[in-house]
């Protein structure tokens, strides 16, 4: 197939009606570039957009592209552009902010209420074979960095801004809640940040293993109803420590109540993961122990130190790549992504050679 | 009645089983002063272990000296005590750290395992004539500022530490959830600070008047149910602005999840007021819109800043007083407290001339 | 003269040459505002500028118009501008930066290296008939706020930026070095954000004596030479305290080592005023006492605060204007901003009437 | 010779008389803990007391016992101690706060005014065989944790809070000027905390090839007298990018400026290094460009993270120590620390074996 000539794009039509269809080529407007798009990664708001046409308070209301997790090849350059040429090799920052309300003054645009997000009802994605995207959300890879991790720099944003809100450091405790792709990579940038010790919980024993393979410095099994007990298993696992940040990213009601129990007094809870609405807190507790809980909404500024962090070496979030898709097979991508079939931690779209 | 040979103190024996009756009087050890009593306020907790005989984690097992909002005249010195003399007249910071665990060396004393506070069981509290205190934790009170002030600079300082937590500064715009004792003290502390808006909220038209008087922009009757209605009249009100920082003083669990509705994104909710152990919030809600929900226990490093307050009349606390009594009326006085006969907000006892 | 068809303007064609003269009236761009001009005052840059032609690094290469603290009422609205009509009535931030850098993205625009000031070489000014500036740099004006103080809310940022950079907040002490228009606005700010003390020097008594007007706690004529006496004379004023912040407006070296030598340990000396290009600092000892020198840029996010200060009364900033001139006599204007004739604070030029 | 009855103790009698001689051996009080001496580093303060009888303010007037970075086994237990027992081995924390003052309760101990701290006029330090010290500042070693590791803690302490004072993390690209000990543990520190480029400056080209097997990134030779060529230097060598944090070792002024000229703005300079009382700073350039001058005073709160992270094997701090020599030849060691002869790092002398 020529590339030259066709723009095959993921549309969600609607809930659960995904197709590979073409769709009309962008032209980049003024301090945009046009991309030829490489690998993209399927997350998991993709997939629940998919799977239930919404995600949270934002609904599917007509056809979508889907994809944020991207990187891609500059292919044409609109005006005022001038850090990048054609032939740069790109990770994109998936979310525009307006840059005029005060959220995006104040340097936190992941607040700001007119922000446009690839895959947010009604923004397209970037899952497809040409996009046009803000040039300065465009951060060029070296040459050692691969497309693959160019789009793993979006999870790794996620992680960094978590880290960051939770007060991660040099000689911090962690306990991270779920060992999934976010809880995973959130693991490798708390050890980035010079975490003392990571403990990390999880349903399953074999994502378990992952995160161990990954340098969890301990790994605990959630198989413990009681918020109370898991709490203590938790802390008996640490024998003589208690985290002085906890990482949620599993969005279990019952895994945010045993980081409350858990948590060193002072400490900070960090709120990632998404589950119901309402959920039951042991406030009162988190009060007298001035334990914080802080969501996360995406990230801000946190591409360049992703890059930087993949770049240098100082993570390597390949082992994350567990599937990879081309283009043409997107709904297959998305079925492995859903089911975790064969191990899935992270799905990848290959854009490119479609 | 002779005070040299007396210690009269209001020892709740059990709960429901207050007497004021004579204890032996202490001498000082080092670095710690004997003081003469003088005014003792009358705070929630002293009423909750009285009604309770407990509050929150805290067990009364043996007989224990009421009071921890107090003040006094130095009468006499301990050894190593430098910066204070008999007759110097003192507001008591009540709670002892241990100045050796991590908590204390990071200034963090409120959170000290080995704590000391008064009144909190199994620690006698101040609520009789002669008591002796660390000195370092009494600070002396100028002569224009009275000992009712000095007992006062103690929910002051819950105050201070609240809208520290929620970063109240020039310019912030701050809801207040509650207008008793310590959602009155918050406001003054607020404005102090150069918030540019407070709107309070409370179940009785009564107490917002008194908000009102003491300088409140806004005040909203909350008797509304559904939490969404209750933050959208909230925000109603507040035409055109959205609160920055909500300091939560009732405890209620509707208040606290209109409080996650009506605070802007990126804001801080900080929760003071105690209610039931566990709390439905819609934590999907704040955690999207990066709301941060800091809880506060007691305080630390505010005596200092309190007192300057008051001795710089930056907040008047005087209209907070509205019941007096002698040490030996201290039944009756724990009754109005607990009433709130003849709209008491705060009840205070004078020790010095019973 | 008819305002319609004239665009008067304060045009500085180079250093000592000051004309008012026609220029084009221009046309607002997408998401411009077109001002017709109203009160504008005279900065110590704009001075500089004129009896210089360069202040700091920045240098007039060719005829520049002056002017940057402003205000005016909108007199034209260009495309996607919604939240401003014609009628209005505003202040102006006169810095307009590039929204995409990382300084703008993290929330310190101040030092976006694109940044296009008003009356920074090469960008001209607002002292003029008529303006075009971004809508989203225009804060409109209540009813009771007038266009003067809508003027001086440009000092004011730059007070407010140094409080905060300061740390300035409720129970500080505050030591202000230089009673000059940023020095006043700095005691005022420093006072609206609950500074238990504040403590100003300058080498001028009647100055000091405005300061204390103003609400100065303490003031102290800088009459000794050597740093550490004066430093003495300042602490042996404040008898008992030592302040936490200094907020530094002469420029003065001697009044940066003394600040060193006066300020508490551990606490922050910010640099506002601008002296010589190397200054003799007497390190050992700032960096024994941990005591950190801060510099300030303008000012970031500030405008909103200043407002709201205004018009909510914490401040009143209209004892600063000393002098009123109108567009024309702007060249008198200068010559008294520059002589401090009358005991000049702060000159106001009039471009509405002219 | 028998440990049991000696305590032989390096004593500085006066500038430039250090003999080793036998002292009392010390009881432990209340609190405290006996200490069987064991690794004890030269640090360069101890180098100038013998040489000069004096370091910055403080005066030998005395003789005193030098030594203050340190470890040693628990050979008797005071009362009420309760973590420790005789045998632990354990690394020292120098400094002994007095626990009551408004720097210590706020949790920045260093700056207390009344810190006796060993080998500071008057207080004696430990480079002797017995030595008694607070149990809560001596830090129980793992096996795997060296005595000299132990000692090594202390230089280690000084660049954990240079770093946190300047806010290294993750992603910081860091210039570090001087690769002395305390330029080469910073670099150590920097990378821990997630550093992504370090570059390190010194006059000796030597220490520049020791900073690059300790994982420098760049190095650059010191040869270059203009601060602001030296600048250019440092900024060349790291093409394309400004250092965000600048940690000052040298203590030379010329180095000072140059850092002023080279770090990006918005960043840091942290003054660790100690020169001549005055240094001429280029302040304008420093305050426009809003780059904070911060000073360090020893350390707070910083032992426990400096043990974790040699326990954990964050940093490898064992080729820092290019000399040992036994207490007996504590003059010889000195002479070694002063000239540096044989590319001397950090001299260790051994007290247990002497």
């Amino acid at each position: 197939m020529d590339h030259k000539n066709t723009n095959l794009s993921a549309v969600l039509r609607k809930a659960g009606d995904l197709v590979v269809e073409n769709t009309e080529i962008p032209t980049p407007a003024e301090n945009e570039v046009q991309l030829r798009m490489q690998s993209v990664g399927i997350c998991g708001s993709d997939v629940h957009y998919w799977e239930h046409g919404q995600c949270g308070k934002f609904l599917l209301t007509s056809p979508m592209i889907l994809g944020h997790e991207a990187s891609g090849i500059v292919s044409a350059v609109g005006e005022k552009v001038t850090h990048l040429s054609v032939g740069d090799r790109v990770a994109i920052e998936p979310g525009i902010p307006c840059h005029l309300c005060s959220f995006c003054k104040e340097g936190r645009y992941n607040l700001c209420v007119d922000m446009k997000f690839n895959a947010t009802p009604p923004v397209d994605g970037s899952l497809r074979q040409f996009y046009c995207h803000p040039a300065d959300l465009c951060f060029k890879l070296p040459d050692h960095v691969s497309f693959e991790e160019g789009a793993l720099l979006e999870p790794l944003s996620v992680a960094i801004h978590s880290c960051k809100r939770g007060s991660v450091g040099l000689g911090t405790k962690v306990l991270i809640c779920g060992a999934g792709p976010i809880g995973l990579v959130s693991l490798l940038t708390a050890k980035a940040m010079g975490a003392e010790k990571v403990v990390i919980t999880d349903i399953v024993e074999s994502r378990l293993q992952v995160a161990k393979d990954l340098g969890a410095d301990l790994t605990v099994l959630a198989d413990v109803k009681d918020p109370n007990k898991m709490a203590d298993k938790i802390n008996n696992a640490c024998s003589g420590w208690l985290p002085d940040v906890t990482i949620e990213c599993s969005g279990a009601p019952a895994s945010l109540q045993s980081a409350v129990f858990a948590t060193k007094p002072g400490g900070n809870i960090v709120t990632v993961g998404r589950g119901p609405r309402n959920v039951e807190v042991p406030i009162a507790d988190a009060s007298s122990r001035e334990i914080d809980i802080k969501g996360v909404f995406r990230y801000v500024n946190c591409y360049p130190t992703a890059l930087s962090m993949v770049a240098n070496g100082l993570v390597d979030v390949k082992p994350l790549i567990s599937h990879r898709f081309p283009l043409l097979e997107s709904v297959k991508a998305f079925e492995t992504a859903k089911t975790g079939a064969g191990g899935a931690i992270k799905v990848m779209i290959e854009c490119g050679g479609s």
